[in-house]
């Protein structure tokens, strides 16, 4: 399958990134990752996709409900997503993970969101999350998020998630395209000899 | 505009704090940045103030409901909250930015909040957000949350936000003073030439 | 009491924690922290218990409800939660502090859930906050979610939190087992004299 030498070259990428990990234990000063692309997937449940949606409206403010974004741009939607994670923009690729947690619609006059969330890497050779949070401000072509931390393989890691909107179809699907920038702040063993 | 100045002003304090950050690559240890004091402002959609509302209730226990909060020290209401960022304690003044983002009330017997938000600052001079969550004792007078992360100017910044309450009228509008003490864990160059 | 000789016992611990971390003053090394483990616990109202319950749904997505988890695996339910924190297992132990924040249930196929919340001690001798965020995948014998911060006795902290599900009651009781590994990033004097 096309998606095992996609995975493969992930993992290829991480096993370098966990070399130039291990090096720093000479300095101790913190490593830089290259660079993480991935692709997630959502699709809002709308009253009739129980089957397709990964995410559904759990929250709005009093004049929304859980079928359709509120008017007129959403302020106020909490949206609880499950969304497959790809190596590639096509939602059909073989997932390599989900996109699990919450997005919100904060932005009274402008398109705009706040993520709280983790990618979970389900593969048996690739182990692990890393966290995120912070605002995504949808109309920009790029926008930062925070990577709080890691744990499995991301142990540990901080740094930058760039977000592009690479697809969007009105409220009904979007694809974001997660460029992260992470660095691991500290070692296992730091942990355990310290 | 008596903005302006002070807008200068807070530029300058991050320039002093951007230039100790320069100086700290000859030793690559995390250097310390002043202090950030900012204030911003929640009024909460009641049913009838539309045009004056910066958050809504987006979520309540069985027994509240989204214009009012819940009795009798709103246990479990949720609020998604698009709040302006003044430098001083004036709603009227020119916002820096929004606070961005929800918070819930925890506690059963207490008044008592958990945040997760962002400050997004919007001036063309200063980028960038700000990362926060924690708790949120609203009784004491002072109380820490967690910078959890920062994009923009305030790459990899860490730290804390000390919270007090300014102002409080009922359940209509509360006025927060936000004192950033934080620091730049790294360089966005570590990323580059680490 | 009991208690007072467990809560004794964690105070020593977080004497010999606080004495590693200020011998690292020479160094400024970050330096480790053991383990602190607690248990907290996690009773969801469901509209007969209101005296008992430690938590309530929030929110859900358009086929559930506020009294009942959602089916089948409860995916879109949002739970505020004020859960004792206990030394031991036993629920009717004295609390030594509160679980305080919010969990959603993130799967739409495996029982799954994300957290956001605090660990806030209420102790005289004992203060400070630990604030988590992370994916908890409950059907797992033990997950990690970060620790993404801290506050007062835990300024600057940060680590890992292994849980375990050290009892389940159907839908109406749980109690998590939480393995701290927390480690101070920098010293409150960085921020003073660095």
């Amino acid at each position: 399958m096309a998606a095992t030498g996609l995975i493969s070259a992930l993992l290829l990428f991480l096993l370098i990134c966990s070399s130039s990990i291990s090096s720093s234990e000479k300095t101790r000063r913190p490593q830089p990752c290259k660079r993480l692309v991935l692709y997630f997937h959502d699709i809002v449940y709308n009253g009739k996709n129980a089957q397709n949606a990964t995410s559904a409206i759990v929250a709005s403010p009093a004049w929304g409900n859980k079928t359709t974004l509120a008017t007129p741009i959403f302020f106020g939607d909490v949206v609880v997503f499950d969304d497959p994670i790809t190596l590639d923009n096509n939602l059909r690729s073989t997932p390599v993970g989900r996109a699990r947690g919450f997005y919100l619609y904060d932005r009274k006059d402008f398109f705009s969101a706040w993520f709280g969330f983790s990618f979970a890497f389900n593969s048996t050779r690739l182990n692990g999350t890393i966290n995120f949070a912070g605002a995504d401000d949808i109309m920009k072509t790029t926008r930062d998020l925070s990577v709080v931390g890691g744990t499995g393989d991301f142990f540990m890691t901080r740094g930058i998630a760039t977000l592009m909107t690479d697809a969007f179809e009105d409220d009904r699907y979007f694809r974001l395209r997660v460029d992260v920038k992470a660095i691991r702040m500290l070692l296992a063993k730091d942990f355990v000899h310290g």
